[in-house]
C-alpha cells in the first residue's frame, strides 16, 4: 500500500492509467511498495526487486555483471524514470545474461512487483505494449553503451564522462570512475595523466579539477 | 499473397494463430510476401523489410553497423527462425542504433510487413506479447555477443567460431572471418598463425584445415 501522493506517481508512470478498471487499479495500488535503497547496495535479477521500478529520488547505475571479468556499464536510471527490471537469463541460449544495478546515491523507489504486472499483461494489450517499449529502450541504451565501449577511444569517453558530471571539482576515486566506464583503475589513472598533460584537467591528491579551456575547445 | 504451404508456416510462426479471427487471418495472409535474398546483399532498418521475417531457407547475419568504424556482429538467423526487424533509432537518445543484416547464403523469407502487424497489436495482447518476446530474445543475444567480444580473448572466440562451422576444411577468407567476429583481417591472420603454431589447425593457400587433436583437447 502506498500514499495518496504516490498514487499520483502511478498515473504518471502508466500513460493509460485511466483506461484501467477501478478494481485493477486498486490491486496495483495495494501491491505497490515504497523502498529505500542505501548507497552502494547492489541488486541482481530474480530478486525481490523484479518488476516496474519508478525512481522517486536518487540514482541507479545498471551494468552487465560477470563472475570472472570486469563489469560493463549499461545505463543510468535518474529521477522520475521508469525501469522494467526482469530476469534476462534465457535457457534456450545456454548462457546467462546478468543485468544488475548499484545504488549510486541513496534512492527511494516505487516498486510494482513483477507478479502483479503479469496479472494484467494479457488483459490490457496497452500494458504489454508499455512494457515492450521499456524493453526496447533498455535494449537501445545498452547496445549504444557497449558499442561506445567497443568503438570509442577511452580517453574520449573519460573526458565525456567527467564533463557530464557538470562540476569543476570531482571527488570520485579512479576506481569509481573505472566502474562507470567499464575499465580498470590503472587504465583510468594513465588516461587521466595524459589528459592532465594536455591541459584538460589537474589531478590533486583527492580531486580532479576540470580546467576551463576557454576557446581552446 | 502467399501459397497454401506458406500459410502452414504462418501457423507455426504465430503460436496463437487459431485465436485470430478469420477476417484478420485473411488480412495477414493477403499482405504477406515471399522474397528471395541474394548472397552478400545488405539490408538496413527503416526499409522495405521492416516487419516479421521468417527464414524459409538460407542464413542471415545481423550486426551493428557504424559509419566510421568496424561492424559488430550480433547474431545469426537460421532456417525456420523468426526475426522481428524494426527500426531501433531512438530520438529521445540523440544517437542512432543501426541494426542491419547481410545475407550469408542465398535465402528465402516470408515477410509480414510492419504496418500489418501494427494493425493487430492493440487488438490482440497475445500478438504484442509475442513481439515483446522476440525483442527480449534479440536483446539477450545481442548483449551476449557484445559481452563476449569485450570479455573473451579473440583467440578463444576464433577457435570457437571455426569449430562451430563443423567442417575440417574451411574456405572462408580471413576478411570474412573477421566480419563474423567483429575484428580486422590483420588481427585474424595473426591469431590464425598462433593457432597453427599451437597445432589447432593448418593454413593452406586458400583453406584452413582443422586438425584432429584427439585426446589432446
Amino acid at each position: 500500500m502506498i500514499s495518496k501522493e504516490d498514487i499520483k506517481h502511478l498515473e504518471k508512470i502508466f500513460p493509460f492509467w485511466l483506461d484501467i478498471s477501478q478494481n485493477d487499479k486498486a490491486k496495483i495500488i495495494l501491491s505497490s511498495r515504497i523502498l529505500s535503497l542505501k548507497k552502494n547496495a547492489i541488486f541482481f535479477n530474480s530478486h525481490d526487486l523484479d518488476g516496474l521500478l519508478f525512481l522517486k529520488s536518487g540514482k541507479l547505475r545498471f551494468f552487465l555483471s560477470h563472475l570472472e571479468a570486469r563489469e560493463l556499464p549499461l545505463y543510468y536510471l535518474n529521477n522520475m524514470e521508469v525501469e522494467f527490471f526482469e530476469n534476462f537469463t534465457d535457457n534456450s541460449i545456454s548462457m546467462i545474461l546478468d543485468i544488475a544495478f548499484i545504488v549510486e546515491k541513496n534512492s527511494e523507489i516505487l516498486l510494482i512487483p513483477y507478479s502483479v504486472l503479469n496479472l494484467f499483461r494479457s488483459k490490457y494489450s496497452i500494458m504489454e505494449k508499455f512494457l515492450h517499449n521499456l524493453t526496447r529502450e533498455k535494449f537501445s541504451k545498452s547496445l549504444l553503451s557497449l558499442q561506445n565501449i567497443l568503438l570509442k577511444p577511452l580517453k574520449e569517453r573519460l573526458l565525456n564522462f567527467l564533463y557530464s558530471l557538470n562540476k569543476t571539482e570531482i571527488s570520485l576515486t579512479h576506481e569509481e570512475i573505472a566502474k562507470n566506464l567499464g575499465s580498470s583503475r590503472e587504465v583510468i589513472s594513465r588516461n587521466l595523466k595524459i589528459l592532465e598533460k594536455e591541459n584538460f584537467l589537474k589531478i590533486n591528491r583527492k580531486k580532479i579539477i576540470i580546467l576551463d579551456r576557454g576557446e581552446v575547445l
